[in-house]
């Protein structure tokens, strides 16, 4: 609802440098947006090379944010995010080869017609022009996005997460230095490194020079993209998603679905983060799931209906307070609700899920057509792992986000997400009559 | 750039009502995603049958309308957009039974395949949810606006300007009492008229109710909605659109695309709002091309080196001062500029432009491609007017709006553009390795 908070403005000198920063890379958008599929492709074969010669930099650099967020006292998580090594900056070299080998998305046609009056249209797929990334301490999105901007012949803004401020310089001067050797302007991959929060907040309020923004991060990323930007926006990566257990599911289907959706990798959007089960088959499914999610470490939050099964299996319990059915863990918890029926698990879902990705399990085919009808959720699944919602696992060969919006992208982004389109007409003098 | 304005809150039972009215939409939206195809058109049929039947009502509240109008001296040409009769309903009428008989976008399936492990997925398109249309006083886009929403699914939350704030009501009455007939809540096509300005402002900031906000109309809208929303937003309808002349044009097909696209329909975002003209062919002409206009009642606004040629045409000339290349006049007036060269007739569209429509006449091929390939705007034209840019031109049989913006939907919009799309994912338990 309307949000009448004030925001501290934002530092003049800060809007001034972002501005600077975004303007050359605009002008360099420019020259982007006409290079052919194979220059691009040269481009990030030659980064790739250039990411693995400086991988003493990068290491270097990456030992300093490594130090500072050890005196900081970073969660063992979030450092391990944040490391690098040898074998972890060939990857990533790898995985921008990897979108070298990607099809282009600029120039296809995606629809077109003539007209009665022989005017020739045709909707074509352009690059977006600027994109400004906002993102966590993670150097490895910092390769990734400028591989898919470039590659959709985008430049693109970062904005990453300060504690990998080394690290982000290192990678970025080694992409820049290829950029000039090829002729094209270093600009194209820029760095906000000097203005500490309000870098974001200028960066999502540079409308005109930034064509769009990508914000991944935590709920109050978002809320503040959500209230501040005036550059179009696409927001990702929240989740939080539910499996339901419906009165026809398979129960052994159904343990390993949700065991796999909530404990196969934690700390990713796409893991589910509450299970609903039909009370018709409570007493059946809940001493084998509580079991198997007690074994495999996880904490169980629920009311007191929950609360006995729990404890007969081993399982560790928490008593669900408020918002917890909100909550997106991140860690081995699962909420847990018994609810009495498909619809009473569809209005949890509205109530309390993110548009991310909601699943089924059930072999009755009116209870699946109907869950995926009518919830409204970017992936709706029968059947399967809630970690399948992925750029990778769609086959679309990369991701730079997943969108919980229903505008211009919904899911797995890959690169034809980050293009628009442009209608090109062709006549020989038609004027309406 | 970053706008620091703080604006005056919003009256908070303003936020009340409209949240109220938003979450009864919504509520009514579940029931619309739902309907078939024949269910959505019989039900378009009977509202255009029941806007027939009501043309006494109708006309009866757009005659108080209209008084109202005339005694706050409403410019006639607002007085004439605002103006009802019975022709004018019955062809509103028929533009709905139109929309009826459009293909349906709900349900598409846009792309699919089965992956590897054998899970199904199929990306369908379903409908937004709940669109607020924000436009000026023209009682035919409120039917206009519900009947798209309907025919893609939608419940919609219309706030007209309220000068055709009675002809809005009745015609919304109209298509209330057909949605209670075919037991549907009347709360999916909904008028807001009570909180004046704060209407508008509650409705782009009524995030989780309404899914999309289109905002209809002039600078000033745009810009409130750009700083204010927290909602998706489509910008339409800032057209500084430009029509430039090559030195390779033939330049009788030039005169005539300058003609139709300036004087065609002048309050129009697809009309012409400048003409560039190479310095090569300046002199051959615009001596004609400005006898032309004059004798069709066009001020030419421009630098001193038109003014001659415009004296000599006998064509009203005024200096353009600061900011007249920025404005869409709305009128017969057009901007005239001589530029050395493509490139600067590119630069002063990369200035000026709103990334609308932008026209090259040329019989050089090498410029065509060159201007479609670097103007960055919704539609780029060769050789033909600026006008063809429309959903009923282009054969999408509707138009909401054009879009000036680069997410999700660019140039004319019609109903796949009002709709978004959801992934199915189908499987027999599928988990991740």
């Amino acid at each position: 609802m309307a949000d009448t908070t004030v925001a501290r403005p934002i530092d003049p000198e800060v809007i001034a440098q972002v501005a600077q920063v975004a303007t050359a890379a605009k002008a360099a958008s420019r020259k982007l947006a006409q290079l052919t599929r194979s220059a691009k492709d040269e481009l990030l074969v030659a980064i790739a090379d250039a990411l693995v010669a400086a991988i003493p930099q990068i290491v270097a650099a990456n030992a300093e944010d490594l130090a500072r967020g050890r005196d900081k006292g970073l969660a063992p998580g979030l450092l391990d995010r944040l490391m690098l090594d040898e074998g972890r900056i060939a990857a990533i070299a790898d995985a921008v080869r990897d979108v070298a080998g990607l099809p282009d998305p600029v120039g296809e046609v995606v629809r077109g017609s003539t007209l009665a009056n022989g005017l020739q249209i045709r909707q074509v797929r352009v690059p977006m022009g600027v994109l400004g990334m906002i993102y966590e301490a993670r150097p490895n999105v910092t390769v990734d996005a400028a591989a898919l901007a470039l590659k959709s012949g985008n430049a693109v803004v970062l904005r990453g997460g300060s504690a990998a401020g080394s690290s982000n310089r290192a990678i970025v001067d080694a992409m820049g230095a290829v950029l000039t050797a090829q002729g094209l302007d270093p600009a194209a991959v820029s760095l906000l490194d000097q203005g500490g929060h309000d870098d974001a907040r200028a960066l999502m309020t540079a409308r005109g020079l930034v064509d769009l923004v990508i914000p991944r991060g935590g709920a109050d990323l978002i809320a503040t993209v959500v209230r501040e930007s005036t550059v179009p926006v696409i927001e990702t990566g929240t989740g939080v998603n539910h499996v339901y257990v419906d009165v026809g599911a398979d129960l052994d289907e159904a343990l390993a679905i949700v065991l796999n959706s909530k404990t196969h990798r934690t700390s990713v959007c796409n893991a589910a983060e509450t299970m609903l089960v039909h009370a018709a088959v409570a007493a059946a499914f809940l001493p084998k799931v509580l079991a198997a999610l007690g074994s495999a470490g996880v904490t169980v939050h629920s009311g007191p209906e929950v609360a006995p099964y729990a404890e007969a299996a081993g399982a560790a319990h928490a008593m669900a307070g408020e918002g917890d059915f909100d909550k997106e863990w991140y860690s081995l918890d699962l909420g847990v609700r018994i609810v009495p029926d498909l619809d009473a698990a569809m209005e949890h879902i509205a109530r309390h899920g993110t548009m991310h990705t909601e699943v089924i399990v059930t072999r009755d085919r009116a209870a699946a057509r109907r869950f995926q009808a009518e919830v409204d959720a970017a992936v709706v699944v029968v059947n399967a792992s809630s970690r399948f919602t992925d750029g990778g696992e769609f086959g679309f060969g990369a991701e730079i986000g997943i969108s919980t919006q229903k505008l211009h992208a919904r899911g797995p982004m890959a690169l034809p997400e980050l293009t628009t389109t442009k209608w090109l007409v062709e006549g020989d003098g038609q004027v309406r009559v």
